[in-house]
């Protein structure tokens, strides 16, 4: 039986994974805690990649008091030297009887092994103390993980009646300072944001993340679907530091500019009109983007929506009206049937100030 | 200072007027109790029409116990002979030594008249605790009583990017059993539902509401906004009991089929190619109507919000998304500047299973 104090240290476990909510990328955001005779003697999380995992911060913390304490943790001690050594060895030298771990890493690198091992070496492991909660902290790592995809938020600032703008294009600000600022929060989490080159051209946005300073970010990868490579040199988001990916289905690349070239990595992809979006994300996957938020026109957002690869919609609601003649969120085929309708299911609804914000995910097909 | 037990009474009080939510129309929804020693020896609400007001339910329940009390009650008493009594009177020989009244009545008749007479018969009368409550309960009535108007409540169900139906006209259902069970109830309690001529040719509704067989209801009005007067025979509303009026701007009415004639009140008023609405709100407040539910498509929508005579919208969101060929919210002429858009702010969301309903309310122009 689960223990209550197990189900409280795994929690506090999970605050500290979420430490690294914005700089752990591309790795999993995992907490750590050594635990002796109820009080917790070592507390750790991974902050960013080269880092030290978390079980080592907390191991090391602990010191000697690990021989005979459990360690709790968020995600499956990894069993293989990447960046740093392998975990389970520092468990197993540190004399920790007991592990308490959430889920299992989905890393076919370790996937199951990680326990395997511990056990072997006469530590007793618990597992799948909310293991929900730690998969969905790391929703893009554990879909990159198992299906070469990374996790799609779409973000979407409508009006009461649906537009994202006015016909004419004008659509700042439809949302509050409060919906802004929390959207550089999702920014700030994801790995790479992701828009077309009419959002460009539209909008010029910066696409970087922009919190308080004293907040440190992993700047997300500014991608760019621009199948002719049109957007031009002054482009806002090329202005700024970071990285930038254009992906083309030209695979001509001379009639771009130096500057571009210089400045952006060029991804070629197929497609006919468009860039072929599968094979994008498929891409971007292997560039170890886990998470990626789009913030793009109705074309793109339809596109996705269609191929069914939008996992997440972050939708904010401004309580005022535009009218029929403004710009829709999904440009989409007609549908003749309710049964053809894209399902979503809502999961959370928050207040900005005057806007609400409406969290969904797609319905998996049944 | 207002006592916390005299807040708490009032609270009562209000509970006791929902009561009549569904039945005391054209009156105001009213709760009132007689206090004594801490002790509630009386209540009552004003159920219907004709039927006795809530102090005098109250104090007849009270009998003797009613000299040396305090009543309570939400909405000022009248001090004029209508269908009954006026309370004032009743008040003033039961014996009551102190009344406590959430806010005046705002009927001309009345309007401050009634306290004033308690207080010249010696009693002590204090006004003002939870007035907003009180108001809110009646926003119908109070409308009408201070601007000849009835309170506009327009419920629209829609997709997720602000669909009302397929290009087809489909719409059945976009919302859940949930949120059209919840429908029934803002019909319940308003004293007509209105709509257009194009949407009982689209879904033929039946425009009536349907609560569980044991609460009782006093049917709202339908009203059909039909200048031609050119609904069928055989439309669904008119086959259900209950009071219909048409509007038109024709002025010669023969054409109308004798069936209409009979089944319908027709109603003339000024227009070109449709009613003038400022009109046909103003008879309708001549009528005592008090809460209006509209139930239309988007050009009768589109004008009432162009008027700026929504005062509340409640909306209820299904999370599917049908695309961008699909059936608006309010069709209005395009706003060029973002300043134009119709402001409304947030007052309450709710969920109902799959489904979410937002309400909002009218921000008055600046």
């Amino acid at each position: 039986m689960t223990k209550n104090s197990d189900i409280n240290y795994i929690k506090k476990s999970l605050e500290l994974a979420k430490l690294g909510l914005f700089t752990s990328d591309p790795n999993p955001r995992v907490g750590s805690l050594v635990v002796k005779e109820n009080k917790i003697i070592g507390e750790g999380y991974h902050k960013r990649s080269g880092s030290p995992h978390a079980e080592i911060m907390a191991l090391e913390q602990a010191r000697e008091g690990a021989t005979g304490a459990t360690l709790y943790v968020t995600l499956e001690p990894c069993c293989f030297k990447g960046k740093t050594n392998p975990c389970t060895k520092a468990i197993i030298q540190s004399g920790i009887t007991k592990v308490v771990c959430s889920t299992e890493d989905p890393n076919p690198k370790v996937s199951g092994k990680g326990i395997k091992e511990l056990r072997q070496a006469g530590i007793r492991v618990e597992l799948g103390i909310l293991a929900n909660k730690s998969k969905e902290l790391n929703n893009g790592f554990f879909k990159r993980m198992l299906s070469d995809m990374p996790f799609v938020r779409s973000k979407l600032a409508i009006s009461l009646d649906g537009k994202t703008a006015l016909n004419n294009g004008i659509s700042q600000w439809i949302s509050g300072n409060s919906s802004r600022l929390d959207v550089h929060r999702w920014r700030a989490r994801s790995s790479a944001i992701m828009t077309g080159s009419s959002t460009i051209f539209a909008d010029n946005p910066s696409l970087n993340a922009r919190l308080e300073d004293s907040v440190e970010i992993n700047q997300p990868i500014r991608v760019i679907l621009d199948s002719e490579v049109s957007i031009s040199d002054s482009a806002k988001c090329l202005s700024i530091p970071g990285d930038i990916i254009i992906f083309t289905n030209k695979k001509e690349l001379k009639n771009i500019s130096k500057k571009i070239r210089n400045r952006a990595q060029i991804e070629i992809v197929n497609g006919n009109h468009h860039c072929e979006i599968n094979e994008v994300l498929n891409r971007l996957s292997e560039l170890e983007v886990n998470e990626i938020l789009v913030e793009a026109g109705s074309k793109l957002n339809g596109s996705l929506l269609e191929l069914g690869l939008i996992d997440e919609l972050i939708v904010y609601i401004s309580p005022k009206i535009i009218g029929s003649i403004g710009v829709n969120m999904f440009a989409l085929p007609e549908i003749h049937d309710l049964s053809d309708r894209y399902n979503f299911s809502f999961t959370e609804i928050k207040n900005f100030d005057d806007d609400i914000c409406l969290t969904l995910r797609r319905e998996k097909d049944v």
